[in-house]
């Protein structure tokens, strides 16, 4: 066979495609060309057939598609740590709100965001979908530091310095649709707030927008008690229902949040092909409660996760978020075996994939597939011994782990953890207790 | 005044002293004399006053009392990794105690403590109340990596290579309170596994010998529901009207996981004094329940927290476990107001120095104490901008933002963070943006 010459060749110890689900191939290779992933092959069949540019070689690595982290607020990087404990709407009022409104503008949004992106970039992720205002804003800033990104043609029943009234909004919603619809590395979403802040109207026009550029609804919903009893004592009914009627519950809806769900709102999601966006963090932070992720996934509902903002995470940590989602699944639901492993990963993966319908392109290691990639470092002492790759990638490793990023074949961001100990232990003596004592298994 | 020497004088940004609780002082100095605390005072006075061997001066560090991680196995980081996913019975039969059963020796409980020092140690812990066979030589592994720590006079009521019979067990737990009697960087804790593997026989003795040595109750209680349930079947009462009427419900007592337990079981906690250990991470992934930590605190109850082992979690975390210990308590009482941000550090330090009975000692930056101490950078993009240091240790900085670890002023651990972003972005123009918005504020 002819040798071929690639950009990037990632040889690893193992590999995560995510799709086929389940699988961790090892001493696999990536080849990357073009920004994409050309192959996943065994090592030794690479090294014969490839060159490359550039060859990364990770004895101790994982390599697995970088995280799709499905809500975020980037820019309220910049107003992370005001407020801790205080009442949800002390901290609105007092805290955030203010502070918002005293620095929002094009290049708050832009740097707060920018910051945002290189956290997340080291942290392993390579895509998110925010949601703020100054949307424009937020793409160069995520994109300045490299990640892909979905941006939020916004909506919301108030003033900001985004826009006065809703058909302001709406006319600024338009712009953003209209920029980002040939697609490439920014997408958006049509982004209504949430139900108790936003118009039937508006609604309604969302909907028309979301159909018409075939975009994701990227939207908070039932993320309170509060907002679903209010919703039955304004409108009637739940708030899944009003939007149901309003045309929002289809297959482009993605319900952040969706804490409060009965087993009529989880089949309601599950007959639209709905997708939901879990956040446990901020969940348990804002004593907003405990979504029933185990239901939504038995009832088929594509899952994915995110971390929301800083200002009630405050990490934008996916691999935190991911291994806490598995965690509290499993308390929730009173069952050790709901939120595998790997039904999590994938969820931290294809499963946001999925609901931004980017999934041809990101979410898994498939050959065609961009080649948005992220390495996690199993040698370090917190994960040894590698008994379980993928449970100990989740359970053990954390986002200080992750030493090399892509996003479409660029490396945007590495990482590397220097560590010393009393009496000068080398990181190759503690591998070799751990093995050994994982070789008489 | 005359200059004096001490060994270490570290210089901090910020000191979190946790006692008194609420205190962030900024540009102060800690001043190690002789494994101790001689002083803590602002950076400008001490350097008027005191010479050191070593100065370490850390314009971004927050230093407090090293984490005090009140429930570990730590030889079980030998068996990380097994079984995920597995209902809790499975789990055990077939993963972990097979392993157990291969593996136990005093070597493998020497070493694999080693590795769990080592991560602890990186991580912030300088304390351990470990809870395992061979406790001695679990002393020995964490002695090796530095770590101070409490080991248990352990009694279960079954055979293992540590003893056969109840009687074995007891004369061995005698062995290891004498052992440690003494205090010094080890004591012991008297450590009957739980109240449905110990007999009434055991457990009185056991009660005996925490009188007779002064020696904490180190136990697991009401882990889980059927727990409970089978205790009220066999016994006619719950788990904890059990131990009282048995003697061991008193300020001795470390009611460890503390998951299932009612008004009446909280009132009999606090009235006695007594301690429980918050493992959040173990209780989430084994499907155990949600400690009710809000009640306890509201009621008295002193609180710490543990990592619990390995097989469980599976990081031996502290940060990260009082993190979600917060946030978790938030949920479970729907109440964001629960379980502050210096609650919470309070209980990851000096709550589980007080449950130890070893507060006199640690828990506490204050001149007397031992120098077990640790510093954190908040420099990194994920704490960004630094608005409220203890609030943004506890929620946005992670474990591998520790970056010195002293035990008795010995240095026993540094860990550093190499990071590059795309653009050879250095850290201090992220530092610059970040602060120019926060100067707005």
């Amino acid at each position: 066979m002819r040798t071929m010459h690639a950009d990037t060749i990632i040889e690893a110890r193992w590999v995560l495609p995510i799709v086929p689900q389940g699988v961790v191939l090892e001493d696999h290779a990536l080849v990357l060309r073009e920004g994409r992933i050309a192959l996943v092959a065994p090592t030794a069949e690479v090294r014969a057939d490839w060159t490359a540019d550039d060859v990364v070689s990770l004895p101790n690595g994982l390599v697995m598609p970088g995280l799709v982290n499905l809500h975020s607020h980037a820019a309220m990087n910049l107003v992370r740590g005001l407020g801790a404990d205080l009442p949800l709407m002390d901290w609105l009022t007092t805290k955030i709100w203010p502070a918002e409104g005293k620095l929002m503008s094009p290049e708050f949004v832009e740097e707060g965001s920018w910051l945002a992106g290189l956290e997340m970039a080291s942290g392993g992720v390579t895509t998110t979908s925010d949601h703020y205002f100054f949307p424009d804003s937020a793409a160069k800033g995520l994109r300045r530091a490299g990640l892909r990104c979905a941006v939020s043609a916004f909506t919301i029943g108030f003033p900001s310095a985004w826009a006065k009234t809703d058909e302001e909004y709406l006319e600024r919603a338009l712009d953003i649709l209209e920029t980002y619809k040939s697609g490439g590395m920014v997408r958006a979403t049509v982004a209504p707030h949430a139900p108790y802040t936003v118009s039937d109207a508006t609604l309604a026009r969302c909907a028309e927008l979301s159909e018409k550029y075939d975009a994701p609804i990227h939207m908070h919903v039932h993320e309170t008690a509060g907002e679903v009893a209010d919703s039955i004592r304004d409108h009637g009914v739940r708030p899944l229902e009003r939007l149901q009627r309003l045309g929002l519950v289809n297959d482009r809806l993605i319900s952040v949040h969706s804490v409060h769900l009965n087993d009529a709102d989880i089949a309601m999601l599950a007959a639209a092909g709905a997708s939901t966006c879990h956040c446990p963090c901020s969940n348990l932070k804002l004593a907003s409660g405990f979504s029933p992720i185990a239901k939504l996934l038995a009832a088929g509902v594509n899952v994915g996760i995110g971390t929301d903002g800083a200002a009630s995470n405050d990490k934008l940590d996916m691999l935190g978020e991911t291994r806490l989602a598995a965690m509290l699944a499993k308390a929730v639901a009173g069952d050790t075996t709901s939120a595998t492993v790997h039904e999590m990963l994938y969820a931290a993966t294809m499963g946001g994939a999925k609901a931004l319908h980017w999934d041809a392109e990101i979410g898994s290691l498939e050959p065609g597939k961009a080649a948005d990639v992220i390495a996690v470092d199993l040698s370090g002492v917190e994960a040894l011994p590698v008994q379980d790759p993928a449970a100990q990638l989740l359970y053990a490793a954390g986002r200080e782990a992750v030493t090399h990023t892509w996003v479409a074949g660029e490396l945007i961001a590495t990482q590397k953890q220097s560590r010393s100990f009393r009496g000068n232990i080398s990181a190759e003596s503690l591998q070799s207790v751990a093995r050994k004592w994982q070789n008489m298994l």
